[in-house]
């Protein structure tokens, strides 16, 4: 019996542990800092990985990350798994009902931002294929496929997550993006398997080649049908006849790991079975949000950081950094990307500004490329040093995406108020005890932070008092919303105020109000003060919670309440 | 770079689909029978594995489950990975509080039932080692203590699941057997921990052991107090800085890898740090029940019975099967632990027939005692035999638990309405349209059902109209609870009848019934009637549930809908 030694299971729990920790804390700066938190995850392999750790302290580096032996086949396995588990998610947000109900603008944006890219990467790849970095052994034409696959997939988890900040997400715009991402993704994956066909059969038996294409179709084909419908028919079985939610979290993940056993099987990758066996699943109306979001959590938070950071331990990124091969690489993605977002906009009828912003919304290449990436090195049909780049490529394209729809929309990053907040506008004890005094204690308090002090105190003061005298802000459980809308200011900002004892707002149920927040907000736009409104209402159903927000000692606490919510 | 073959990696998805499918499939099952979920699980192993596969169907099972190279280390780092996150969320639900609170009985008990089967099982293999099994080259007093170990250990989850099906969880008795299963674990691992630093140390240095034990003891002692401390503070920082709930999901699952990676490095077996680290993280009370729900459920139903049924794949069951070594195991580990149990709680100055109750509640040894068996198994110290006689002891004592405890307090299991429906008591459109009528209609289905023949339906209905004339039994939100306790029935039963239309029950809200449960239970028991009640009403809290009822098409759906819940 073949068993780990205890030497190898420290290694491996370490190095599980250590990777995952860097992966999530880098992540979760990249997104502080409105940046995709893959580009965390897969610096943090950069930085434990031959990059830079292996160049600081090889003993280190080799110690927890062999590159043989027991240890890389266990991390291995582990991250094979992890990418399967990621797919079966994105394959569940996959929503083809969507891409039915947009039906034609959709289907035009994502068949020219797929066609455009493949077919001029394509080209490039037969061109020039020594510039682009293709490895000498490597067949010409499944590096043009290739290339040309890692040029036209999209990343619709970071385009959904860009509009969804933006506000965009339920827009028209938005639903058309986003059924062009999922029709993308679903067209892409269906091409990049059977390019994946072709490198099962190095020798090019033509025979053993179409066999394996006619698998991966007739596969997706009946599990997007037949499959489907089974599943839709059984999960209510499951549901009734099974311990809850296990029954449901099982099925789903039993369906995965077998569609990926099987595509892996004819020749084609492992994750392609997971994704279309997510689809499959996750377009089942019985399906429960709580089962999902088990999922989704425990894989987005645990699983694809550990993957996307053992990304980063494969290769040594500065080593083969090749600023022209990046260079050119991001400027045929770019260029190719937005180009055919913008005509298939055009040509579903958008008007030019929206079918700009259309394309650069598909611009963006994100995870996906960055698992053609590796999948492409591991077949050897890359080189290290192309592979970095479609590394960087994805990742470029994710950070540039957003900043580029905004500025061309003028759309406002939607704020939200856990982002508004901060420290220096937390009052954890009001000192004064009437409502005219608070809202003058908490506006002296908002227009002496830092970077605000051009205000006038005494002018918003009286805006404030104003508005609360022509109708009282109080809106219960215990809750008052002062506000104004304040000419000159730049950006929205909140001040907490808290009171143990209370301060009559004079609420409709008749409580004084224990937690105030003073908002104010640009004199030019009345959307910023009733999103927030909005907001502190929702988070304050409950009745109990001004009284938890009264327990907490600090800040810190304050906002963990606000996030995480009450026990 | 080593990576895994395309063959590998089919393999590796087959084999964890095909084990996770069979361990959930055959845990349902158990579970349905009353039984607990390991049993099943375990059973799929031993289905899959060389008992019976591997002797049916070798070439199979050889394909499957490989015995050597990449992909045995694959599931054997898969399995490792499952027991320590299984150990995690056990040590998470350890309450200390719970502990503390029931203070001296609690320990009491606890102390008994660890220091009463330690001793005694320790002497019997000191004096009958071969008997035992004992593994010719192992240390004598090594396969004592071991042996020691696995008699004393309790089961918390499963003792825990049995209290709850007995409705006796909240009781005092249940308060005790809990603190004392939690005490029980807790001393259980250290003393667990403590043996394994000697195996460490074959050559018997005395220096390395005393180091290892100090480590140990150290360990638990800082994680319990100042770690503790750390972890109740950092949390609100966790929760109110990172994205909700992956910062503290991630944080939760960092402790447990890092934990496990440092006890196996100090010598002790990975799971004692990923226990004694779940311990230290679930006893703060800022750890939201909602991460704790995603580590729980993600980890109890994809990884544990991925880890149980591949215990099953280790040995043929039916070969090392010794009827002998099986019996004196179980008779051993029966009486010291029920003895053990009843002295403790005799102690704590429990009566006769309740401290025999806690000591048929410590007699089950379940998965905890399965994993010691692993563990002296793949360290060399017992042999097959008495490895499977260890598990069958630790399964079959788990499964007597229960029962015997039922008998002796003469509690009824706690029915819960999704245990009692069925389809034959189901009545998808009732025909007649008068609140009478259908108390008819719906008596005349359920004394007309299989097994009940021998009601009188005309007195039955009868019992229940007159109960419905003192008051209206409309519970509101589209439901009707018509009901009676029924001299000479044995066992509760619930007839379910839906009107798309709604019959008039005079509910408080005036709203039509549209989803009828006619309740009968027995006649010299008020529990029951209240019990089902009491979920039913929960169950419709929503006012949409009854048209969502309505809406279903057939039983199962009915009974999803009840248990998955609207969407």
């Amino acid at each position: 019996m073949e068993t780990l030694t205890s030497h190898n299971i420290t290694v491996m729990f370490l190095s599980l542990g250590v990777l995952l920790c860097a992966a999530r804390l880098l992540g979760e700066i990249a997104q502080r800092l409105q940046q995709p938190a893959v580009l965390g995850e897969l610096l943090a392999g950069v930085l434990l990985g031959p990059t830079v750790l292996g160049s600081l302290a090889p003993g280190l580096s080799g110690f927890l990350f062999p590159l043989q032996g027991v240890n890389a086949i266990a991390l291995d396995a582990f991250a094979a798994l992890a990418i399967v588990l990621f797919l079966l998610v994105a394959g569940m947000e996959v929503n083809l009902s969507t891409v039915w109900k947009q039906g034609k603008i959709g289907c035009k944006v994502g068949i020219a931002s797929i066609i455009v890219p493949f077919f001029i990467a394509f080209a490039a790849a037969l061109v020039i294929p020594e510039v682009l970095g293709r490895h000498e052994e490597a067949d010409p034409l499944i590096f043009a496929l290739f290339l040309a696959i890692a040029m036209s997939i999209s990343a619709l988890p970071i385009i959904a997550k860009t509009l969804m900040d933006m506000g965009l997400y339920r827009s028209d715009l938005g639903m058309v993006v986003v059924s062009a991402a999922i029709f993308n993704d679903l067209v892409g994956w269906i091409i990049f398997a059977v390019v994946l066909g072709f490198i099962g059969d190095p020798a090019g038996k033509g025979n053993a080649i179409m066999l394996t294409i006619v698998l991966t179709l007739a596969f997706a084909g009946a599990m997007l049908t037949v499959g489907r419908w089974l599943i839709h028919k059984v999960l209510p079985f499951v549901q009734a006849y099974t311990r809850w939610p296990g029954g449901e979290l099982s099925f789903a993940l039993i369906l995965g790991l077998l569609g990926a056993a099987f595509t892996e099987w004819i020749g084609i990758h492992a994750i392609f079975g997971a994704f279309i066996a997510g689809v499959a699943i996750g377009d089942s109306s019985h399906l429960r949000e709580r089962s999902r979001v088990i999922i989704d959590k425990f894989v987005s938070f645990i699983f694809a950081p550990v993957f996307f950071a053992s990304i980063g331990l494969k290769v040594n990124f500065l080593t083969y950094f090749d600023f022209r091969l990046v260079l050119t690489l991001l400027l045929i993605a770019c260029v190719c990307k937005l180009a055919g977002g913008a005509i298939g906009a055009r040509w579903g009828g958008m008007l030019p500004r929206e079918a700009w912003a259309v394309g650069f919304a598909m611009v963006s290449v994100g995870a996906m490329g960055i698992i053609v990436g590796i999948i492409a090195l591991e077949a050897g049909i890359i080189r290290p040093r192309l592979f970095v780049a479609l590394i960087v490529m994805a990742i470029v394209t994710s950070m540039l995406s957003g900043p580029s729809m905004r500025l061309l929309l003028r759309a406002e990053k939607k704020w939200r108020l856990r982002d508004i907040l901060s420290s220096k506008l937390f009052l954890r004890e009001l000192k004064t005890t009437s409502r005219r005094e608070v809202i003058h204690e908490m506006t002296v308090t908002a227009c002496e932070a830092e970077g605000l002090e051009g205000l006038d105190a005494q002018g918003v003061a009286k805006a404030v008092w104003s508005r609360e005298e022509a109708l009282s802000t109080g809106i219960g459980n215990a809750v008052a919303i002062p506000h104004a809308r304040i000419e000159g200011l730049q950006r929205s900002l909140v001040v907490v105020g808290i009171s143990a004892t209370g301060i009559d707002f004079d609420a409709p149920d008749g409580k004084p109000a224990k937690v105030i927040f003073l908002i104010l907000t640009p004199g030019n736009d009345p959307s910023p003060q009733l999103g927030l409104a909005a907001e502190i209402a929702r988070l304050f159903r409950d009745e109990r919670m001004a009284d938890n927000v009264v327990r907490t000692k600090n800040f810190t606490d304050f906002l963990a309440l606000l996030r995480a919510g009450t026990q």
